[in-house]
């Protein structure tokens, strides 16, 4: 029987091995007592299995409390755990219910994050995934051999349909590929959803019509499940090609439901992420977080970008990155989303880690912001692109190509800012 | 204009008022730099805005990574932010990507936990709420001034249809009023979702045939959108009057989606509940999580229980009990699920921090694995309610009722046993 294996970093007063005994108990027998009907063979079958332990360091505090007197030590370790995929059917909800379900209520467990997880290749075929993803996202936008150039509308709530509009026209003008609406803005009165598709895909229409392109623009179409679907409906119908969910907000069901659709592709924001992942003792990794959304189908995921604006490292940055462009499960890459704090200063960096332009690199106000106003903004991305794929640093960047530094100067000075 | 107002306590090296601010602008205009357009009139009008900041104790660490250089000390505070309801519509994700949104991210909080939010009441009229909540489910299951009690089928995977529904005529002949499947248990190959319904639904409609009283029994629904409208009808064909959901796993349009069509009882499953609220500086409290599910429309929600087996102390039980009882928003409690390690013992000191009955009480192996069956289990748990309304302590009830003896021998050794 094939198995889903999932591997969690664990931190625990026992022994790591009894720990994750109990891990495996709770999330297939689930009781704390032996009852009747539990016989040896239905426990053969279908009980979670300690795979592998790798112990690691001890702590003498405990990460999270466990109701339970203080311990002497806190031992930390990196398990994997094996189910049998007899015991899920294709069922992407009852998955997370077992690798992440009542596990965190564990006294056991003063430490606990998913990091990882597989499924067998005859499991993950009932799920389609990405239906674009990164050729699908290229193909409509027709951009190749860069990375694809975005903005996010800003101020994130206030404009009316018609300021969002022009806003956009002068963009997509700029040459800009991409545009969204930011994730607080869904259905408000003072700017109706439909009212918004119209105004905003008027404007993109006439710009396909006249130059034979048509630039990607993400409607939040976030909101209760008949408003989603109802919104999806009128960007098809409008000509769009792209909507935005808020993943977390949304949820995995309705998430795939929409992206089930397969007419639009799915920009997915992980707005809310941090909440689950950002503690390193706790929570999830983006490396199963991603899983959960491909094989829901979204197309293009946020993984924040270098020397953002957030708390979120490099290393992590580049390791999300990495995930989403990995082939595994289904073998379709999900569009990774750089994003928070990027002015085009990063390229060069973002470059020489990842060594991809597979990436669609968005600016909000380091577009909207730039002293020669947002044109500028959208060929300065643009520049610090061809510069950083041509193996410049920063200084290079700028000495071949002297407007650049006026988006050095505007934004360089403070590329930690956090706000 | 009214005010959606959140309440949050926070951790900052920088100061409060600072942090605080920085929050308000991240979820609001949204940009790490002024942008055109954002005028002083659109601020005043859709500006997130600081309303109250009480400072707390001041730490030496921070509690998770800031990205940053490690700062002298960290604040804590507590602190109230509002947001014009003009920003949201009628809609429950936007609403949680506001409140919980991409501030989890932000470098100036190395603690962030969403304590509790209220609503406007005109707002929350946009929402129904529990279709059935306390009195509903009373009424379902005609259990009056006491708990219903109820049991999950334990081992959680591995029983057929036959076996499952085996067990459940043998504990509603015990006169249990509530039976559920495990959330482990949905549509898997040896107990295909139908199949189960049927088996489960004919021992049940038999009983309400000969006795007049029908039990409640919460088939878990948790799956693909569509696939949770099918057994939701299948259930509804079947005579049933529940279902489950795996809250977390399912999400929130999903869960709303199906708790509006108003025909089922809604059994809400926190599990995963542990990831989000464990932590006491990050994620959210559950005041804060059964809003967003009672706006939803869920109708009974998990809280623990008194001495439970998993890490939650009995204060943080007691206020979830409180909360879910309490008539804010939309003037319809929902029915606290007490479980975890529940053996019936635990009775007397519910009754005396809650001073209620508007309970759902369950005993999984409490029950099950009873000393003298299911039936002595269940009725075992009657008798430790009757005790504890009459105020009677656990030495009292075992004095009045010699057969809880048996119970106390089984379970009662090790109340915080933990597994």
């Amino acid at each position: 029987m094939e198995r889903i294996t999932a591997t969690y970093l664990i931190e625990t007063p026992n022994e790591p091995e009894r720990a994750a005994a109990v891990l495996a108990g709770e999330q297939s027998s689930g009781t704390f007592v032996a009852v009747p009907g539990e016989s040896a063979e239905l426990k053969a079958r279908f009980a979670a299995r300690v795979e592998r332990i790798k112990h690691l360091e001890t702590v003498a505090q405990p990460t999270v409390p466990t109701g339970r007197a203080p311990a002497a030590a806190y031992h930390r370790a990196e398990i994997e755990v094996s189910w049998a995929v007899e015991n899920f059917g294709a069922n992407l909800p009852t998955l997370m219910s077992t690798l992440q379900g009542n596990l965190y209520e564990i006294a056991q467990f003063s430490g606990l994050k998913l990091l990882d997880f597989t499924v067998p290749a005859g499991w993950g075929a009932a799920f389609r995934g990405p239906q674009f993803g990164v050729a699908g996202c290229r193909a409509l936008t027709q951009v190749q051999d860069r990375p694809l150039i975005g903005t996010i509308i800003k101020p994130s709530v206030g404009l009316s349909p018609a300021q969002t509009a022009a806003m956009v026209q002068e963009l997509i003008e700029a040459g800009i590929d991409f545009l969204k609406d930011d994730e607080l803005m869904a259905n408000p009165p003072h700017s109706p959803f439909d009212e918004r598709v119209d105004a905003i895909m008027a404007v993109i229409n006439t710009h396909a019509e006249r130059t034979g392109r048509k630039p990607m623009y993400a409607f939040n179409i976030t909101d209760e499940f008949d408003a989603m679907q109802r919104h999806y409906d009128k960007v098809v119908a409008a000509g769009g090609t792209a909507v935005m969910l808020s993943l977390n907000s949304v949820g995995l069901v309705a998430g795939k439901a929409i992206c089930d659709r397969g007419m639009l592709a799915i920009h997915g924001h992980r707005n809310g992420w941090g909440m689950l992942n950002r503690h390193p003792l706790w929570g999830m990794g983006f490396a199963a977080y991603q899983k959960y959304w491909r094989l829901a189908g979204v197309d293009q995921l946020h993984v924040n970008g270098i020397a953002n604006k957030f708390w979120e490292p490099d290393d992590s940055v580049v390791a999300a990155i990495s995930a989403c462009l990995a082939t595994e499960p289904l073998g379709r890459p999900v569009l990774p989303v750089v994003s928070s704090g990027q002015w085009g200063g990063q390229a060069p960096e973002t470059w020489r880690r990842t060594q991809t332009v597979d990436l669609l690199y968005m600016a909000g106000g380091g577009i909207q912001a730039h002293p020669q106003g947002p044109a500028a903004g959208v060929r300065a991305l643009q520049r610090w692109w061809e510069a950083a794929v041509a193996g410049m640093d920063v200084a290079a960047a700028v000495a071949r190509y002297p407007e650049l530094a006026q988006s050095l100067e505007k934004f360089g000075g403070k590329p930690k800012a956090a706000s």
